[in-house]
């Protein structure tokens, strides 16, 4: 019996990227967080802390503002596959690269002034291993709500059951989101602008007995209206908005005043996927 | 010599509150954080913890939601000074209260489904002393960003100082800012918005040579367009974004790569005030 | 070519659990965070929200405080492993449970007085299937510095290296592990106790030339100490500490005066293991 | 009716020092984060953009760092000081400096390991005019809870009191404590340590029937065995603990199964002083 080193990664994670593109008087701004993890032939450094085909995490770092400079940031999922691909065919021994990047939006408020969006991001994750390129998109911190039209009844009652059933409550969640891309798209921002108004529309749209229901509705519009996405991950935490007894200060409550929960919640996670998707392989990495 | 007790003051903080009014399939969405803060003749529990003058915290919050059917929210200053009058009216014991409310921003995006905005958080503190009444208006989390007409240059330079001067950076700041009403306007939301444009537009709108002449600016704009606020409070984090060399890498960088830097940062605070400006009372407490 | 639900769990999260156990004037507490997901045959609730088969999470949550009476806590893997049981045993539309646990601990101050720890937080995760049980032990929060006895040289040099090399420097991290038991122990605690004493020693012992090679040691010197323990996984974040250059104000700085960095930071995962580990079946779900 | 420049200050907030103490093989480490805030003649840089005497937040960070070099940092206490007087003393436009330190703690695990303290932190705010000097000292992050002990009942009860009276709950908080300095003591850690014991055994002592008397018990402590401190200042979240009802499965819960609550919270704020106690001059600053 002996002890070995099993799978492992390193890289330089969040490094903050702003970025001026500058057309005379008018600006245009990006706001990324980067993060990089590359695998490969790495047992030296971990056996012996022999670093000789060890590429520092500085200089991934380095490599993200210089690459800015060189290329643009263009689409985030563009300039993540720019990278990962340098690291890939420039260091011999590494073997696959990732490429996780948040992009926080601005609103334009003048030809170079702006005001930075909620707290909606905006990811993607791009791998490659030398031959394979696969792409991720994805946005968290989406935060929806719907007032009615939500239902949860008719459900296993066991001896720890004590909710009441409803025919009428608030649901919310915060949307957690990634898509898997069969094919990579020519136009990306067209892209995650068609997956946003998805998810968000079925969402509206859906009159809800539970919220996996939505949840499957979400990822289904996504692949329904967008061919280039094979799959989609949601988590949906459910925000629970519990109404407020006032019959003991002699009012009624007809689903309007509420207490917004903080902890526990319930948390759905499920995937929606074609039946033909390609294997995912590094995709999930 | 003795030991004595001090200021003091007790109450319910961080009750958060969804408010949702029902005009037939059109609802409206109220999001609230309030929190009460009472003073008065508090000494007993204090000392010995006899608590017969002293109200539960429990029934502050009850009363928030109780107070939030009965009469609904309307806009948040009007809210808190009912409630502040209740504590104060009701309480024998109590001199003083002091609401303060966040309100948390939801989109449209049907009859009855909505999306939580940005960061950004409108706030409210209204105090009542049996006799004055005291507004204070506010809004946090707005991230601003200017990527030109920002300069800092014929500073001090002492034996600690080695930051090149330049005459084209990035400003950036969070804005914390409170305002306060000489009189109570007949339309709060009005008057939010209008503050709320102001601060933002001259921030906008002016070359700066330091960030505490934005902030000037920023206030002197507030009460030069809105007559019902006498005082402006403001806290701006220089959010600092620096200029990565990129020399070493044989590339120029005029003003295009910017690192965003979490820590340390600069702290500039502010006040602007009318100079006939009302004595505060309690406003600030 | 068709639309399908893929890979789907649900369940509370965060129930936020203290239990007080009474021995007369001495008191022991227990301050337990406890998620629980179920997979199983949950299509209806996803395609047409029908819940027939759906246990509500809100029972979850109140089977967690119940069992917390009927059979106290004991040691959070024997707890969880109890809650996975009972969800699996008692829904028959439920073919596995996951139970994670965080455990917050309390430092006693009095018999019945205690003052909370450390940011430092044990953690566990349970699984179970119908048949096959796996348990995962783990900590994260745990902060760890070495003054000295870091070197970092011998890497790569690209065309985007600027990193100089070092013989020393200070070593930090924020250990997140997480270890695998090949079979149950009797004793959680004293295994508990010893992974991360064996965790923490060769972190000190270990003079590193790479924070892979610390972290390699981290997980050999568990599989060494622990025969129960076949796989250690380990997420060390480099936190950085920048020497700071004090020349520019006639100053040497021979590594006593640092910058300790947010962002961005290295970030090394690996996986040490025995070569003979059995399958991991459902462990790291 | 003229608009003015009111109250402002501006400095360098957050900057993270660690200083590392070398004797020999053994090594000392210290933890910082320091805040530097400066008042005085500074009209013109808000009025006109004028920074003629307008030293750069980046010099006072370089600052902070160089004196962390030349002088060591001791005390915190005794580092603010000496960072406050520089300021004022060097900058003939700063009237006064406040100098505001957290100080996180570390536990030896070797002659250069350490392992990150809990969440507590050391604070100090230094403050100098050019004439007086004022200190006041503190801590934050200390949580502390009673399993028994706790009583509330007696209260008043309104309308809107739905609260059962208990003999016995759980008490917990987060400790915030600020205490006032009437004259500088030579020996700050011991300073530190006493007030820091006295604040936990008021608390651990103290048979509660509020968290205001507690909170005033903590506060007198203080006073009563530290002559050098005048003021205490405490801000006690009541940490909510609620039994649960758990007669629906059939289980009594004698005090023994707890949610704990994230919101909403009792706030106790309170100041406890000796009735002689010098003017407070800047210290609350």
């Amino acid at each position: 019996m002996g002890i070995v080193l099993g799978d492992n990664q390193y890289g330089k994670a969040e490094t903050r990227l702003v970025r001026v593109d500058r057309d005379g008087e008018r600006h245009t701004l990006r706001d990324l967080n980067v993060s990089v993890a590359l695998r490969g032939g790495l047992a030296d450094t971990h056996l012996t802390g022999d670093n000789a085909i060890v590429l520092p995490t500085d200089s991934m770092k380095n490599t993200v503002y210089a690459f800015a400079k060189q290329y643009g940031v263009g689409q985030i999922e563009e300039f993540g596959l720019r990278l990962a691909r340098h690291f890939v065919d420039s260091q011999p021994s590494i073997d696959a690269a990732r490429i996780a990047i948040e992009e926080y939006g601005w609103t334009r408020l003048g030809p170079h002034s702006f005001a930075r969006d909620s707290s909606e991001t905006r990811t993607a994750v791009l791998t490659y291993d030398g031959n394979a390129t696969s792409a991720v998109g994805g946005l968290q911190g989406l935060v929806l709500l719907n007032s009615t039209d939500s239902e949860f009844w008719g459900y296993v009652k066991d001896a720890y059951t004590t909710l009441p059933e409803t025919r009428d409550r608030i649901l919310a969640t915060e949307v957690a989101a990634h898509w898997r891309f069969g094919v990579l798209p020519g136009e990306w921002a067209d892209s995650y602008a068609g997956v946003r108004a998805a998810l968000i529309e079925a969402f509206v749209d859906t009159y809800s007995r539970s919220l996996q229901q939505t949840l499957y509705q979400m990822g289904y519009r996504v692949l329904e209206k967008r061919p280039e996405i094979v799959e989609v991950r949601l988590r949906l935490p459910n925000k629970h908005h519990l109404r407020v007894d006032l019959a003991q200060f002699g009012l009624d409550n007809p689903n309007e005043v509420f207490v917004a929960a903080d902890r526990p919640y319930g948390l759905i996670e499920g995937t929606v996927l074609r039946d033909d998707a390609s294997p995912a392989g590094l995709s999930w990495w």
